[in-house]
């Protein structure tokens, strides 16, 4: 495994919720970007016993307020030079409201410094899945008007929906949501985490079977979508397609936010580095410091598939295979062995619930044990224009 | 890097303060955990914006009640099988009597099923450093009443002090508190984390002084002792001499707690191994299986320097080394960096409060970015007879 991190230093304000046991949320997510090198600050939204896919947990929510303290504490100790900023889920929409403060007081701060450096906030508008709302609905007005002010923003399907007002159904909608979000929103960068359309095309079947290398079983296809918009905010949108393992897995959205961080961050930096290496060979004016470039933004000439986003996004998904494609091989074993102790224990089989509980957790994605998955990825599903 | 974690799959129970920012408590022993490859579960005890060195902080404690609401929900999900617990600081005696009964609980659902495993407790008693109390002074009986139901304790000097009754002050009064750990209260293994007496030795010049691989500067030496009892509760003490570098670190003892948890257990996986090969060659009786054996305590015929815990401590001092050098070697500039962004943003100086507040911040243990140190360290101080 390469000891080098990839990216230079960078500092990260994670806000999210926090659970003691499994791996959602910035349970996740702070692992995942210290793993890769940053130094992060974790503001924990909430902190439950565990992920509510359990469908019980104890613990509590932070309130609006409680979550301005600890911004406030962070500040008069000088603790507050973030590089960049990751949301996940938030409790409430007064909550998100006071997240959004944060964000935009960053913003401010970075812009009263000048040239020389920038920030960026990546922002997943957590809200719910596949048509059902898990949030109290005035959150959704509360993303609303707070889209704007991020950089990137990660919605699944149905919270690309909500935002963008647009039903998706096929590719010709699906590229009209991007452009509201682009155009009336402004956000500067869009990756939607889990498009369903058909029409956007399948892997090959010998890609998404079993195989020997891959003894988990994937049932389908499923594509990422995402755009970074030009200067006139119209889309450069790229798709990749990628197989679909037969479990739900909870936290995967944040495992994606987390990686995503790292992975654009590391694109920037490439595409800085080239461009200035072009600088130095024909003497012109070049592209300049990408990095210092308010979110990031590609010149207008990049292709979507050379977009620093795109590069960025086919890493994370190859990571997010392999944790995944680990998590599903252990699985079936994991679940064997815990029901047999179970039943050593108490003497008697596991019920339905029991069963329930002991499966959800065995669906837990394993990180800790396979870092060089995170650090060093195999690319094998490479963005397609859409 | 190496690619393969150093022990086997391990369930861990982590319960210790969260902060925001900085690398204290469980926020350093959750990614060292997680980096050497164990499944944490985090139950943060407070959750302050950063830690209490800075003189101000936000953010609150989770009472006992609260803690003991979280331990029930990872119950009732059945997330409670853990191989290992650490504890580290714990606000007030009821929260302490709180997470005692958590440490007896596992303790007995480990012994009702047998043969075959073993649950082992790792106790950092935070009460104080230095002569100064800084919990309440109701904490100290409550610790008192807890230790014999741990199997590892890492008190400080003057925690040691104040559980033993022995004031430590020569290598006699040292080995008695050690005696009266092991005696008294029945603690299977003890180190001591910092120990500052002046006859245990000290190291050659060559090994403290500024080096060109270690610009980092070291002022004097202080050592680690450490002892497992016998099955008659006779100490095996060891020490480790180290060079100390000129500054305050917050997070060494959580560090060094977290790292001792994966490299006791990777010794005694060794050490049960090593028995397993000899009794196949040997067709004897051997010494069986040390990780199933009640607390891990080896056979009465090994000697001090040859226990797992002085193997396990030695690794760690290494990997502390390692960090804190690197540490020390980036705060001049990140330091002097940070004020300059000050100054550039403000337009005036750093007053004292916000000198001291960014010296504080630049003393932070930089860990992300140094996993090969956690990993793969160089034992260069080893362990010798008392």
């Amino acid at each position: 495994m390469s000891a080098e991190p990839p990216v230079p230093e960078t500092n990260v304000l994670a806000i999210a919720s926090h659970v003691v046991s499994g791996n959602v949320g910035n349970k996740i997510a702070v692992f995942t970007l210290q793993s890769m090198g940053c130094e992060v600050a974790a503001l924990n939204t909430v902190y439950f016993s565990n992920h509510t896919g359990y469908k019980q947990w104890k613990g509590a929510r932070l309130s609006a307020q409680e979550i301005t303290d600890l911004w406030e504490g962070l500040k008069q100790s000088h603790l507050d030079d973030f590089d960049v900023m990751l949301t996940g889920y938030i409790p409430g929409a007064a909550a998100v409201d006071a997240v959004g403060n944060i964000g935009k007081e960053l913003r401010r701060k970075w812009e009263a410094r000048g040239p020389g450096g920038s920030f960026f906030w990546v922002l997943d508008p957590v809200m719910g899945d596949n048509g059902r709302l898990y949030v109290a609905e005035d959150v959704v007005p509360a993303y609303k008007s707070l889209i704007h002010h991020a950089d990137l923003i990660l919605p699944n399907q149905f919270e690309a929906e909500l935002l963008s007002g647009v039903k998706i159904s096929d590719p010709a909608s699906l590229e009209k949501a991007i452009r509201v979000l682009h155009q009336i929103y402004g956000v500067p960068h869009v990756v939607i985490t889990s498009v369903s359309v058909p029409l956007l095309g399948s892997l090959p079947t010998s890609a998404t079977a079993t195989s020997p290398h891959s003894p988990a079983q994937t049932v389908g296809t499923m594509s990422v979508v995402g755009s970074s918009m030009t200067s006139d905010r119209r889309p450069r949108p790229f798709k990749i397609l990628f197989p679909v393992f037969d479990c739900y897995f909870s936290g995967t959205g944040d495992m994606f936010a987390a990686l995503m961080v790292v992975r654009m961050r590391e694109a920037v930096v490439a595409a800085a580095e080239a461009a200035a290496a072009q600088e130095r060979n024909e003497a012109g004016s070049g592209s300049g410091k990408l990095g210092e470039t308010r979110s990031w933004l590609s010149a207008d000439d990049v292709d979507a598939l050379d977009l620093p986003l795109a590069q960025a996004a086919e890493k994370v998904l190859a990571s997010m295979h392999e944790i995944l494609e680990r998590t599903s091989q252990g699985m079936e074993a994991e679940l064997a062995r815990r029901k047999r102790e179970r039943e050593q224990a108490t003497g008697a089989g596991a019920d339905d619930k029991t069963q329930f509980l002991l499966r959800t957790r065995a669906a837990e994605l394993k990180l800790s044990r396979h870092l060089r998955c995170l650090r060093d990825p195999k690319v094998e599903y490479k963005a397609q224009k859409l």
